[in-house]
């Protein structure tokens, strides 16, 4: 099999990256390990930045987003008893976000890759990227029970942290940057509306706490758990009792819905980075490059950022010739990368509490919420921050 | 001996205090355990806020400052051969700083106390504040070979962080709040002109650089050391060499103006706040109640609002006999200290670099500065913070 661009992996990241290059003529082959449902239930993300949405109605994807999604202009910080709401588009001149879960992004992409024909395989694992650095790369996948050979003009490797695209760089060319997190999240879906209609993100000296909403009916909330914590030793109660805990506040009206738990898992924190995120005409996006913490929500509005950057620099190249965006995918990506590393670290150490953490740590951490919540430029960075990076900006 | 106010410590604190004091009518003494000549050259800080000059100007005490110090509408970042400056006035909507030495606003404030003829007595060591509950708080001293005893309503302790004052709080009603830095700053005097005319802040991956001056004809530069280094360890043409390579930038027009050195020394790096800042009759302010390291230029001006909050609140309480102000005293500094903590803290982080650092910690430090220099919000949050947060806001 023959195409232009093979993409591995039908997360978020390939399957825009096959549409957008539809969009622009370019034909792609999508290969993907799992199968369709697995694919269409992994809970992942669910805030998508203006930037983000923007481009998937450009792409013509936006319309069951458009439908379902919920604008939320702003976010609720939590410290110290006291509630701080940040307003995005007063601060940031009208950006907001837009909570829709990366599932219904897949379900949606996934359905229009299908309808407009183009190949998307599941159950096609991708075993090796080779001949990276010639003009003819080619992915060797098993598929059907038998290996094949797809030949490509570019390789885009949107396999995840685990994928076998970021092995094809040689070693000596590469650099790892990371960090490990002494802590992780506790996740649940919880079949109860959501107890606010805004995200709210709690400092408590007990912990992290982030209560945020998968639809009108449905809560998504999260505590910050010990490394090595099992899903399994946290009864339902016990979660509620300590999201009540670390929620607290003097206001009144405030009041936590509980409700019927439907999904429990750990999510370890791990920020880690790999440069280059070009090699030859093998490109890596989203997390085949990059993890951030989700503290920042920035893993998949990173990975748009990649595969927008990759569709426009090869749609540069076709139709004017101009390479020079192509050239620069690596150096392009890797400034927003940056600045998303920062910022979800930045917010990670904001509002976690380390093991290790001292009553000094503890009061500059209320410092700086103090700060962020009474002084408009440290508000506005984190509102400009929070909402999104620019996607593709040449340097 | 019977007055007002009991101050110990001839500082920048004390001395600030003992003419504010004088201005609203109230009678203070001043111990001061070194003599004069000590006192006025002791090399301390050099940044005055828009804020401090402000009040140094109300006090009467601005004249020679206002000939002889110099006006700095910026600084200079500089990193990874970059340079950038941030302009505060731009930023702040006017503010700026005033480089003019800590031993100069002491010698200009001792001049006016010894003119005014009020009570500053050199050599008298503070042994203890006794009483500090009651309204008669009485300060032991010993001066010209005797024991002796100040009788007061009120003692403030301006006496730095290895003073007595702070020892009158009872441990069980104190909390220390601390943090130590694995390295420390090695600062030169040098019979030089200044390199560029406003401070150059360097983050370089062999360590933090400042260069900085006294005068015009003067320079004041600071190497990060590692803990322990003895200043005699280094040479004066190792010291300019390191310099000059810390400084490193693109920019040709760049040079490094090398002078003799006139005096070396190390300071190690802290932070230290200890709650709460009033006991009873007994105040705490500057040093003997927080320090910060230098990165910020914050400890002055810090000692600067804690006095002129202590001799504001105690005007109120004697002109229209309300103690509201007074009493709020520890809560009133403490939140602006918190403040500079935060600040001094985050520009030690975002400029050191940590001797266990990773490859990873440096890219985010860099992104930090790629940040700060690329967006208006985050540059003005730095700018606020530098040239000032607000003395004397009730909360």
């Amino acid at each position: 099999m023959r195409t232009t661009v093979g993409i591995i992996g039908a997360g978020p990241a390939g399957l825009l990256l096959a549409r957008l290059l539809h969009n622009a003529g370019i034909d792609s082959v999508v290969l993907e390990s799992r199968d369709r449902a697995y694919v269409e239930r992994r809970q992942r993300a669910g805030i998508l930045e203006q930037g983000t949405v923007d481009v998937l109605r450009e792409a013509g994807a936006g319309a069951r987003m458009d439908r379902e999604g919920l604008p939320h202009d702003g976010i609720e910080l939590r410290f110290d008893r006291r509630r701080h709401r940040v307003d995005f588009p007063a601060l940031t001149g009208g950006r907001s976000v837009t909570v829709y879960a990366q599932t219904e992004v897949c379900k949606d992409l996934i359905a229009l890759r299908l309808a407009e024909g183009g190949p998307l395989l599941f159950e096609a694992e991708a075993l090796a990227v080779e001949d990276a650095e010639t003009h003819s790369p080619r992915i060797r996948y098993h598929h059907q029970g038998r290996e094949s050979v797809l030949e490509c003009d570019y390789v885009v490797g949107c396999d995840g942290f685990w994928g076998v695209a970021r092995k094809a760089v040689p070693e000596t060319l590469s650099r790892a940057f990371e960090r490990t997190y002494p802590f992780g999240w506790l996740g649940i879906l919880a079949d109860v509306p959501p107890s606010h209609d805004e995200l709210v993100y709690a400092r408590h000296d007990r912990g992290f706490a982030l209560l945020s909403m998968r639809s009108p009916s449905v809560t998504r909330a999260y505590l910050q758990v010990p490394d090595g914590t099992d899903a399994a030793d946290w009864a339902a109660e016990e979660i509620w009792d300590e999201l009540d805990r670390r929620l607290e506040t003097d206001d009144p009206t405030w009041t936590l819905r509980r409700g019927p738990v439907t999904a429990k898992s750990v999510t370890p924190m791990r920020s880690y980075v790999h440069e280059p995120m070009r090699h030859g005409r093998l490109f890596l996006a989203g997390d085949a490059a990059h993890i951030v913490p989700p503290t920042g929500a920035k893993g998949l509005n990173l990975a748009v950022g990649d595969v927008v950057t990759f569709a426009r620099a090869l749609a540069l190249l076709r139709e004017k010739g101009d390479p020079s965006r192509l050239d620069a995918y690596s150096e392009t990506c890797l400034r927003r990368v940056w600045q998303a590393e920062r910022f979800s670290y930045a917010m990670t150490t904001l509002l976690h509490r380390a093991p290790d953490a001292t009553p000094f740590d503890d009061r500059v951490q209320l410092a700086a919420l103090d700060r962020i919540t009474t002084t408009r430029s440290a508000e506005t960075d984190l509102a400009e921050a929070y909402t999104g990076f620019p996607f593709d900006e040449p340097q």
